[in-house]
């Protein structure tokens, strides 16, 4: 019997008799067969309750009118004013055309509900921040799915946001939808899939750089994979000291450099076209010429396991670090990266060590932007998450097999909240200054806030239990489907 | 002291030797003092909350990747399953571009959010329907509030909500964007401002009809004010039966007739040239020639006490009903018109008898449509939320004082839910198909469980009490401000 809290999931499969891939495949399968039920049971995962009472009827007209229009009006004659006298300032658009949602593609908009008010409940339970999903229908006239209109949806939405988060739009539309929004709009805007991988990814190498007595700014490092996410890492990783000259990046059509004419004249991969310009100066030409003596892979490719082999990671330098995030199947597996040589292996999976997860980012990253009403999130912010990430991990403890702090450590969001803080202060970005301390503090207090409800939701029947019996139904159903 | 419920306001400002103009003045500067504060105190009204249980960290696999991937497929591949697998089926979008925010006219996007989180609170509470408060930029290129923009913007967000209510759009865009986007969505787009409105009024029509033993079908009606709301309960008292010829409509320049090429000129004024069409045929022409012998006035114009005259009342037929709803002075007080010899007087505020409050209305409807994920709604069930209205005030009893039930008689909308339904599905607008008895237990269910949440927050502390002090210092800053 698999038990409600889902934590002795392995030692039932274990029981089955199953090869090690049989075994992965009942795993997912439980899960997407249990998600779908449980979606069902609940009738989806989010819901709006006030956080203002009622102690009597006539508190409605002062949550409403007639008291309700000072509000309006104050808000009316100072913008700004709509930050304490409204959700404005904690309250988080998770905006999505569904073109990309996760590893499904393009799923229509309703599609990405799931995955999009997944990341509302984990803002809402890491986070203490407020998010709904706004799953949008970006086709034109012409039935494509236009930048421009999700440009023009997030410009209108702002308003009563204090931060919007893009997610799962495909690229090329991704790059010009985020790099104009942020420019253009007033409040954070952040893309979850490229900004939020590079910051976790960022903290992951800094501690396993460390660990393997090597620095940032000598490593050779190899990207593999040149989508929204891998880009937007080879980006960051180089703001924060790894040096151009040193890297390789590939995408499916061979390496980049100042010879990829197909992405110099696209003009929609302009972001690929800044890594051309700067990486690879010495025009190696072959994955395997690139992977000799290279410090670092991180690999944002095709699932694997062979994508990238033992004989690929064997030409690496002494204590070579592997990051192998495609999901659900890693490039290669760690197990046979680490059989080959690599001193350290992360991936994307939560099930294998050094899990490099968005999850342990975000809610952080937004709470502490929300704290001091940022109007950005800056590469420099972007930067600092993962230093606090970093050092957070280190302060704790790291090995190999632990280079970065999970989401069930919640001490990490406080933390990394506080130093995105410091750091929009710092850059002039902050709307309101605060102490460290003070936004850690408050960061900590809501925090508790979200997980407690829940808690109390649960025990007061608000949530209800989900029965056993559905748990284990769609584990049989795994199981069969063998 | 005024207590925490706030019910001894009256008895507060009793002590206080104000005159008549002053005791409401300061009722209601008190209502805005405390609103401002307690916005504040809370930072805004509604927060994000997951309605699905963490019992353990191996859930988010299930409520996030891997396992919510089978949920985006099923979606992608029937689109309509997202009523069954997400928050969709009882997530209603509160559309507004504050461009007339109650009373306080164009406020700036975010100028509204105080007004539409409270909508979406009553609807919480009173409708057991999540909503979210969605202040747009309707401002085109050229600066101009365009309602093409919120069309648009509708279109694309829909796919996540389960209805649309549009808020405080000003006229003419309100018409256009609700006719259009009731055609074009495959949702509910309700405009509460309009149809809600109607929606009551016409309730209490009915019943006050009924208590002057007069016949809806034969009764003389003016209307003073031909703005949105007005013009749509012209619209849709005629269709509820009332006889358009016995009907005359005043707007700013006079009344609506056949010759008013001003409006028949301006396509954007439509709705209101069919009434020009179908009204008053005799042309009548005075304000004071229209009273005469009338059995009804509905007056949603210009703020009084001295919009209409008692003059006027005095010219009506016997036993004439008075609707005076402008906010938050009626175009003449009840006590003035009944002393003109009116039979019974209703208006917009809830210190007098007979209050018109759409929140008797919206979130019974909405419920009603979404418990059968309705594709619109329609007139007819626009109508039919009145008449169940109308109904559940007469069975528990109607007088002169007494023609409509208020917010704070929960039975009515589990029943307005049901009935609003059943005619849904009579008109073939559902999506699925329920009895009477099925909607109107499960709309009572999930009120409860609204209300139990909130009042369990409330003892838990989630909900902190707001300070007595803070409660009487907006009173003595209202008294002082006299």
């Amino acid at each position: 019997m698999i038990n409600l809290d889902l934590a002795n999931i392995e030692e039932e499969i274990e029981k089955r008799g199953l090869n090690e891939s049989q075994k992965a495949r009942v795993k997912t399968d439980f899960m997407k067969n249990l998600s779908e039920k449980a979606h069902k049971f609940y009738g989806g995962k989010m819901q709006t309750v006030p956080k203002a009472g009622v102690f009597g009827f006539n508190w409605f007209n002062v949550w409403y009118t007639p008291g309700v229009s000072k509000v309006s009006t104050i808000i009316r004659d100072d913008n700004d004013a709509a930050y304490d006298l409204s959700n404005k300032g904690n309250y988080v658009a998770v905006v999505s055309d569904s073109t990309r949602v996760l590893g499904d593609g393009d799923c229509t908009p309703p599609g990405g509900l799931g995955v999009m008010e997944g990341k509302a409940f984990l803002m809402k339970y890491l986070g203490g921040v407020d998010a709904t999903a706004l799953c949008i229908d970006s086709r034109n006239s012409k039935g494509e799915h236009d930048p421009d209109k999700i440009i023009e949806f997030v410009k209108m939405v702002q308003p009563g946001f204090g931060a919007i988060n893009l997610e799962d739009i495909s690229q090329p539309n991704c790059y010009k939808v985020l790099d104009t929004l942020r420019e253009e709009c007033d409040i954070p805007v952040w893309h979850d899939d490229a900004q939020g991988t590079a910051c976790v990814t960022l903290a992951g190498l800094i501690n396993a750089v460390k660990l393997a007595d090597k620095k940032l700014e000598e490593v050779k490092i190899v990207f593999l994979g040149a989508g929204a996410s891998n880009s937007t890492i080879a980006r960051i990783v180089i703001q924060a000291g790894a040096n151009p000259a040193n890297i390789v990046v590939f995408d499916s059509k061979g390496p980049l450099n100042r010879d990829r004419k197909d992405i110099e004249e696209d003009k929609r991969f302009y972001r690929k076209w800044e890594l051309c310009q700067k990486t690879n100066p010495g025009k190696i030409e072959t994955f395997s010429e690139a992977m000799t003596g290279a410090d670092v892979l991180i690999a944002l490719s095709k699932q694997g396991p062979d994508t990238v082999s033992p004989v690929d990671i064997k030409k690496m330098a002494s204590k070579s670090i592997v990051f192998a995030c495609a999901n659900p199947v890693p490039e290669i597996y760690p197990y046979a990266a680490k059989a080959a040589g690599a001193f350290i292996v992360a991936t994307g999976r939560g099930d294998f060590p050094n899990q490099v997860n968005n999850s342990v980012g975000f809610p952080g990253i937004l709470k502490g932007a929300l704290l001091v009403r940022a109007k950005k999130i800056s590469d420099g912010m972007t930067i600092a998450a993962a230093k606090s990430l970093a050092k957070y991990a280190e302060e704790r403890g790291i090995t190999p097999d632990n280079i970065i702090a999970t989401m069930e450590e919640p001490g990490v969001f406080p933390c990394e909240a506080a130093d995105v803080a410091m750091q929009a202060i710092e850059e002039g970005l902050a709307r309101v200054i605060m102490t460290r301390d003070e936004v850690f503090k408050k960061a900590e207090e809501e925090i508790s806030y979200s997980r407690n409800l829940i808690e109390s939701m649960e025990k007061g029947g608000y949530i209800k239990k989900v029965p056993i019996e559905m748990i284990n139904t769609a584990f049989e159903e795994a199981i069969q489907s063998i």
